[in-house]
């Protein structure tokens, strides 16, 4: 791949190979991050190139992507997810320009299907036909769905919290599943082990350094569908640390390859009853502290965070922001999503929304400022926690007075 | 609109101007259908204008569609679905070539955003800010999502048995949901007087004939994403006649309008607890008996169905084939589907899929086919029947000797 350079390592700075089966750095241990030959990439690609390709998904990008193609086996249509303008929804948050980034519309329904689609081209280019990983759901889903395209079987680890429609679509896509009776830590430290053990190829986030660089497409959209002419904010929800680094890495490389010409600051959502890296980062420190996991949000309860590294350095490298919301805040973000954008989303998908109202209430963000909010997965996806945010309909007898009266009690006028 | 000449009655024939209020035939309470100047439309149409076009939705076939413009409001990104080649589930059914359209892609989930996105065009065309319409499935929480998005009102009548999710959906995206303590025919009732009373907009499909256009816009993808060179076969599942009907609307306006010069045959599948639009095409007539409604299809199961007509016709015209499959049969291909082409269908989103396998099976249609199977809703919106599908997951504590016991114990070797 002559647009690679390597796999940097993000704590010792060591260099190595970008092999498809690499993980973490052979010296210390640390995640490692793609670094790529900017110069070689914008001699390959220009802007004008991209509106003339009529791949509308995440491959559209290659030049920007470590691979060198995306393989013979069959694929799921991941990405080019719409960016909307909601213009209701931005005057009501109290902000000039606000778009959603709708990530739920990925074949899976989250923007997990962006790594998990890169997952099984590396597993490939590995010559695996097994891949693993341990996730709260989504990641797990979406590798699952990802990889019975391609015709490739699965090992999935999650904590027994999942919710239901997660755990459904990974059966449904003939997924070994393990639910594991514990923490998301516990659930890691298991499918480490069996990882280990077994050989198979390492669908986890925080090791496997090439799946960042699927999650980055999200940005690369969010750039192109906008003219290339950059938001002040993007605000997207945190839990370990990968789809905040990847978000970041994809502005990065557009600015590096001269596709860009501002960067924009990165708004970090957590739940205020899981935010190791918030507090970290408020706090200035890179030594976050593991804390408990309280919150309706199952995508981003993430008490010990696997990729705290990249998450810090998005923050403090885009002079970001960080928020912490409440679960009430979260399911007012979803009613607010819903009814002013007819946007769908999962607690954590919403969860970007409420940080982007609060940073407007607390003046954390200025009035005049254009925001985009990633919202990461599909609110189908954890229906007992929307009819939880949704509230109850009236219920009437079959009878026009009913009815009136239901609505008259209501205050409803039609 | 110039290349609109009017809505003619499928009953009496009786054509009528068609207005955005259009709704039953005014001599004969028929059903109508939009009618064309296809020679209109080929003077300003061409396929090769199409590859030019970057709108990826559903309106970029604007001039095959009841409407001058998109208007002004915000709109959800509907259609542009993926076509899938599916040759691994295809070698598995015996058939030459197969491809899945995948419908569950849409943004609220299922292919009636379709005929929502259009509802709601026409409903602003009328001049109305508010759109009723009794159902429990689909087209509600599509007509809500799409609502909500332009700004505009619903008012939603359920039965009081409707399943909590999909009325979760509902008040997710702001409508008044009104549950009916009663039968369907009650809740239909009620909202038909709700309608007359406060002159809200009518989104019902076998009333409002602007619907099936927005549904064929299905076909108007498939044939360009197949480059205009048609499959022998379409198969869809049916339930009361309206997509079946804009399916097969979609292929004859393109054939109409010279844009492909074969028409493929329909496969109508319909569940065997409840097929009477089948049981009438196979004994050639057009009176059909209301049958019992016995599926866990819930959005096919429908004894009364309200567009039989065009559903009849379109398997006549068609020389069309009709499979009735079981619970069962739809079950399995939930799990074909899933597992050998990363596609999670909800019940009758399957059921397509479950018809050709059967059709081979039974030497309906022959093995060197070529066909299509529309996928017209997504697994996530009826968890409870895909977990009953797929199974449940095995469940241990983090523990490795745990692990080892539980794949042992279902023979499972990594």
């Amino acid at each position: 791949m002559k647009h690679v350079i390597g796999a940097r390592c993000t704590i010792c700075g060591h260099l190595t190979e970008a092999l498809p089966g690499t993980t973490v750095c052979p010296d210390c241990g640390g995640i490692l991050d793609i670094e790529y030959d900017y110069d070689y990439i914008r001699s390959k690609l220009t802007k004008y190139d991209l509106m003339d390709r009529t791949d509308r998904t995440m491959w559209r990008y290659m030049e920007f992507l470590p691979v060198e193609g995306r393989g013979e086996r069959p694929r799921l249509r991941v990405g080019g997810s719409p960016l909307y303008e909601a213009d209701r929804l931005g005057k009501m948050l109290g902000i000039k320009k606000l778009y959603i980034k709708d990530d739920g519309q990925n074949p899976t329904a989250s923007l997990k299907d962006r790594a998990s689609a890169m997952a099984v081209v590396k597993a490939e280019e590995a010559g695996k036909t097994t891949i693993a990983c341990s996730s709260t759901g989504n990641a797990a889903s979406s590798l699952a769905g990802n990889a019975a395209c391609a015709g490739l079987s699965t090992f999935i680890f999650v904590p027994s919290r999942a919710p239901k429609g997660k755990v459904a679509q990974l059966m449904m896509f003939g997924a070994t599943v393990v639910l594991v009776e514990g923490s998301y830590e516990d659930t890691f430290r298991i499918s480490a082990e069996a990882i280990e053990r077994w050989g198979w190829y390492n669908r986890n986030a925080a090791i496997n350094p090439y799946l960042m660089e699927g999650k980055k497409t999200v940005s690369l959209e969010i750039a192109e569908q906008l003219g290339f002419i950059m938001p002040d904010y993007v605000a997207v929800s945190v839990g370990d640390g990968c789809t905040i680094g990847g978000v970041w890495k994809g502005f990065k490389d557009l600015y590096a390859a001269g596709f860009i010409n501002k960067l924009p600051r990165i708004i970090s959502v957590q739940a205020s009853g899981c935010c190791p890296i918030n507090t970290a980062a408020a706090a200035g420190t890179m030594d976050w502290v593991p804390q408990e996991e309280n919150t309706l949000a199952d995508s981003i309860a993430v008490g010990v965070p696997r990729n705290p590294v990249k998450a810090l350095k998005a923050i403090q490298e885009s002079n970001g922001v960080t928020v912490n919301v409440s679960d009430e805040e979260i399911m007012e973000a979803m009613r607010l999503l819903g009814r002013n954008a007819g946007v769908f989303a999962e607690p954590a998908g919403a969860a970007g929304t409420a940080g982007i109202k609060k940073a407007v209430e607390s003046g954390l963000i200025e009035k005049d400022a254009t925001v985009v909010s990633i919202v990461t997965g599909n609110g189908l996806k954890d229906v007992t926690n929307a009819i939880r945010a949704a509230g109850e309909p009236m219920s009437i007898a079959p009878d026009m007075d009913r009815l009136l009266a239901a609505f008259d009690e209501r205050g409803i006028r039609p």
